[in-house]
């Protein structure tokens, strides 16, 4: 996946353009969705290099929604490194994401597929979705109280569709039959859900040194996670002060910590480890359109990979 | 085109995505390059109906570029009203340009024809080129000497491509054969090229009430247009305190009076204009690939309605 990245982005010029776009795409993701169009491709009896282009393109697309939301949330750290509008500047960032779309579709109308003409539906589907989910997500700061359901849509929307379609696109063009596909997008969908609760989770729980990303930044800029929401919910209209609707912004480091150990106490930690096992088992369970084992067995391995991810 | 790009756009949820694109699509641009798209179609015999959900995908890709430029350039007004990132704030304004693009391609694939495919790379190289042509505008402006080479092969990127992708989709829609698709790129090209010369001519010597943008906005950007590389050819060596490179920015209303009549006096508007009328008449001569001259009736029309604008 890496090497075939390098080689779609490889121009020096405009360098304002291909540079910052080598430099996002060289900053080690983990490039879980282009493996899951693999595998799922694979799993249907495909083999992996049909699906390779279409795979960049999703993870080129996925760095897009990275650039600009970096821009949007003005965060200062990706990956353990400085985001592309702090190295160059907003300008440069908004240029870089935009290239990247174009090179993602560039990537996937070189796929070769009786499928293709769903497959661009879908990926369509997929960017106009992720800019509805980061809408919400962004009206969400501003909104005292937003419901479970409103954040599971948003999620759905933000996250859980273009993994679902990861998975959906490896299954069409590896010749997967509609059962085999839909069970896919099901699995994806699933995973998508348990991922994003991870991120919300690991904003509060782990170290910069392993997220590569500031310390509770998504608390700091009053975005709704599922932590905040389940919080509320479970503190049943009583209020703590670090979550009430006009508490104030610009947490210190002290702050953080505290709220940390709030959602401990409150159990609001565990609710959220629990919902994103409670998928990734749901997700497994779709798996069941593989009669043979052999064929989930990757999908399986990915599963675990999420389920225990650190970063 | 208005009322199908209306439907295209109807959505009034999430509010921070779709009201800016409303907004934005209502702001009455001239549509150049969806009615283009449409008369292509008719010249090469085909039904103009064919051809309107590419020709809508075109604007909705020109005005995802202006939403993004306007935020990098910093522009206050846009076609007379605030711009999307001035109405409502940058966020938005990034989201609403993603989003415009995610649309874009949707319309485009709701075209029916047998080049289906060839469209679609057309119009994704559009994107690309354009994201490089805007990448170099930009870089430009941090360097002192641009060459007219160097310009030509910029504004090709940046308007060019997308007014060439706007004749050629038009004819391959209508069924055009390769010599007449050949020829309308060309005319295009032409088109396109004449257009951004006027652009940089309108910027200095229109009233912001007629073209509805900041007078001299881009000579205060310290952007490199046909005018300011053309003086400096003109003269030759010699230097000019307005356009030395390293002159103040930030110009007040009589410096940019002062530098309109400069460029008067050394007949730099004048080789702006025989520049963009002699492309125009250029592009006519493509037209000679439509033997019938009925066929090229509404193509000529439009080539007199560019070469006359006076926004």
């Amino acid at each position: 996946i890496n090497s075939h990245i390098k080689e779609i982005i490889n121009q020096s010029q405009p360098r304002n353009l291909y540079p910052p776009i080598q430099y996002m795409l060289a900053g080690g993701g983990k490039r879980l969705r282009p493996i899951l169009t693999l595998i799922s491709c694979r799993a249907v009896g495909g083999q992996v290099e049909e699906a390779l282009d279409a795979a960049c393109a999703i993870e080129l697309l996925h760095n897009f929604t990275l650039v600009h939301d970096d821009i949007m949330d003005d965060d200062d750290m990706r990956r353990g490194r400085p985001t592309v509008h702090k190295k160059w500047d907003q300008g440069i960032a908004i240029l870089a994401g935009d290239g990247l779309i174009g090179l993602a579709f560039q990537s996937l109308l070189r796929t070769r597929s009786p499928q293709i003409s769903q497959i661009l539906n879908l990926f369509t589907e997929g960017v106009i979705e992720v800019c509805e989910g980061q809408a919400l997500d962004k009206e969400f700061e501003d909104r005292p109280r937003v419901s479970l359901d409103e954040y599971f849509n948003m999620i759905r929307k933000k996250t859980g569709k273009m993994i679902a379609l990861s998975a959906q696109v490896g299954g069409l063009i590896g010749g997967g039959g509609p059962e085999q596909v839909a069970g896919l997008e099901m699995y994806g969908s699933l995973i998508g859900k348990a991922f994003q609760i991870q991120d919300d989770l690991l904003d509060i729980t782990s170290s910069e040194e392993v997220i590569g990303k500031t310390f509770g930044s998504d608390i700091t800029a009053g975005k709704k996670t599922y932590l905040t929401i389940k919080a509320r919910e479970m503190l049943m209209g009583r209020e703590h002060p670090l979550l009430s609707p006009n508490r104030k912004r610009g947490w210190d480091r002290a702050d953080l910590h505290s709220i940390r150990e709030f959602f401990e106490e409150l159990g609001v930690i565990k609710a959220a480890r629990q919902e994103a096992e409670g998928c990734i088992v749901a997700a497994d369970r779709e798996l069941r359109v593989f009669a043979d084992p052999r064929s989930r067995e990757e999908l399986e391995a990915f599963s675990a990979l999420v389920l225990n991810r650190k970063r």
